[in-house]
């Protein structure tokens, strides 16, 4: 299990083809190779299948995608902290736009992750939500305006007082959260232009996954993380 | 990959702690175990992160607990029909009373599961809707009255005529669906009692999984299963 | 109260604002003006809340766009059907697309509807979902391919296959469920050809409710009904 | 439509048979009596078919117990704000536990009710969930723990500091939201209890609308709530 740093870069795999079963694999790899050239701290959060599999074997911290607000017992089908841990997790994305939960269970997630020592990360949509959220003590809040997800128009450009109002908002509640903003990074300036709104690193999906060269793009992602 | 037989018993590891992690792994062996020693086929369904793990080491049949109704693409969070298959699952459980699906979901996942030639075994709760999701043609029904699941109360005792009768109107809708049934199964005459009532196999959950020797209750079910 | 007949035109006023409150009496008027004229029946699905004012006032069906699983208890915002029946509702929508119920749902509100003595009216998204409808004996099934919903490209048309599948299938299993369809409907001709394809009625809602002159419309749909 | 005041006692309806149809109007002239010969302000909460029929020919606060957070368009089956408003109400419960909303509905729902001048009654669960709402603006929060919910084990004694902690954390992220509690509030000392806690007044349901003489009990709640 590979240790969570800021700044970060945190790649979601989502339900690729590019990103499933040995293209997951594959993209792991890639994300190791530049992880550690570039000595800088990127995640990904794969299918749950494909968590064991990288965790076990390459040095990068993984995250889920998405986990239950639930303790052992009798809930077929779900997500268990516990599980996420066991297989090699280091944390977990809660709330993203494609899993959005109530808000009792965003507070019960929260609780279950620090008790399994999962980092958790939870997506929100806004600067009044990104408030709400910070008042639950979560690790991580990344804010994405959904409505700029997978467009390529990214959220540093198109919406920078979402991000700058996030961050200070955020840090009045609790200044412990660590911020991250997402939604159409697909260039090495939209990652040098978050970090300057005061965000600590970037959530990215289509942006690597779906680059004709995932290894070129993260490449430059990473090479603004570290100046 | 181990391929489904019928008479199958099929052990739902739920969220159970017996049945998580490194107890995923022990109690699978022992599955595996009473499999080739009575020669039958016993299936499991553990969580998602432990499909790999076991699928990739074991002669046993691995199935999902759940799958979501989607093709790949952005679905943060979800359980793509084909990343069960790259981690070596035959088949999945598909509208679990603890993970039910709306009507069209059912209809869409089952025909994506044959896509990706999964076993799909859709779990209902009265007659009247195994007769419903029969003319959806899915490869397997379990019926489980959910008031009995967990109850040590049997399916096959308690409510006999839901069985027969969920076993008349399918094979009447369509007759190549196998039929299981479950809820309540504890004792090796349960497991009797479900293939007399015209059933080819059980799913069983906290019956095996939280016994206090599973290998022994496990092999007592095997026994009866081969008569 | 007033009786269901078929041929049957059935209006969903969804949340549109030209069905809202003070609007939702205006059209329900209308509606009601046409049914008399033409002596056809043409039903209507106001929103919750405009069920007794219209029910109580005016000689026309009326139905609710949703209602759940329930028996009288604890359900806070929840549509229970005696409810519905004590407004002086009819008979009710289920399973809308936008508002899509689980399997085990469907089968119990079925039931619950004719308890109270509801009309239940399930839609449903293509041929295998309405056959699987039909097992669980609804009153009427209405087919309505999705996609098609408010485009203004009629289903009738452009997959009357759709229809004559559901028709041939539904009445298979249970000759007695009056089938309805519905999507794209905004033509007399469409009315036309879905009686022609075997059903015997249309579901409508912008096609009307949206329509620069609804009484002028609703007049064409209402003498396509009658020949 | 009649205004609402602190401190405010507010009756959830829910779909109990004692609150639906003719038995909620008998309830809400009940609530109406109460509310006139002891001068204080006491809302109900019925379900939507029921809150026109109360709302045009009472002098009492009606409440809906749950609305969309939709604008208007094609939702069929959903609660327009805009269809509350024009039916009466005067505003609406949110999120109760019965009918958890996501977080970020949550959020745009608050919106939306201010828009259409409704008072928002957000519930929650507990004081970490009422600080993340509070930031969100409400108008009003009513804490209810869900496990005293219908017990008859008021709030107000069994868990004081759910109630007192709640005040604090609101209070200081929001001074001007109004702080109710709930959950088995079934006597006079209950109310008077809340209040002491530096609660507004109180959200109860089967207390009242199951009590063998609602009339009594509420005078009873009443007559505390004006000392």
């Amino acid at each position: 299990m590979t240790k969570v740093r800021t700044p970060l870069i945190l790649i979601n795999f989502k339900t690729y083809t590019e990103a499933t079963g040995k293209n997951a694999i594959k993209l792991a790899k890639i994300i190791e190779n530049v992880s550690l050239e570039t000595e800088t701290c990127i995640g990904l959060a794969p299918q749950f299948v494909d968590i064991a599999p990288i965790a076990r074997t390459m040095s990068v911290p993984v995250f889920a995608q998405h986990v239950d607000p639930i303790a052992p017992g009798s809930f077929t089908g779900h997500v268990l902290p516990e599980s996420l841990k066991a297989a090699g997790a280091v944390g977990t994305l809660i709330n993203h736009s494609e899993r959005r939960l109530k808000l009792a269970q965003i507070d019960t997630v929260i609780k279950r992750s620090r008790e399994v020592d999962l980092t958790s990360v939870v997506c929100t949509n806004n600067q009044a939500v990104s408030a709400a959220v910070a008042t639950l003590g979560p690790d991580m809040i990344a804010v994405e305006p959904p409505e700029l997800i997978g467009t390529g128009i990214s959220v540093s450009k198109a919406k920078p007082e979402v991000v700058t109002e996030t961050v200070e908002l955020v840090k009045q509640i609790n200044p412990d959260v660590v911020i991250l903003c997402g939604a159409g990074i697909t260039r090495a300036d939209d990652v040098a232009a978050a970090l300057r709104l005061g965000t600590e690193g970037v959530l990215v999906a289509s942006g690597v996954v779906k680059a004709k060269d995932p290894y070129k793009v993260l490449l430059e992602f990473a090479e603004r993380l570290t100046y």
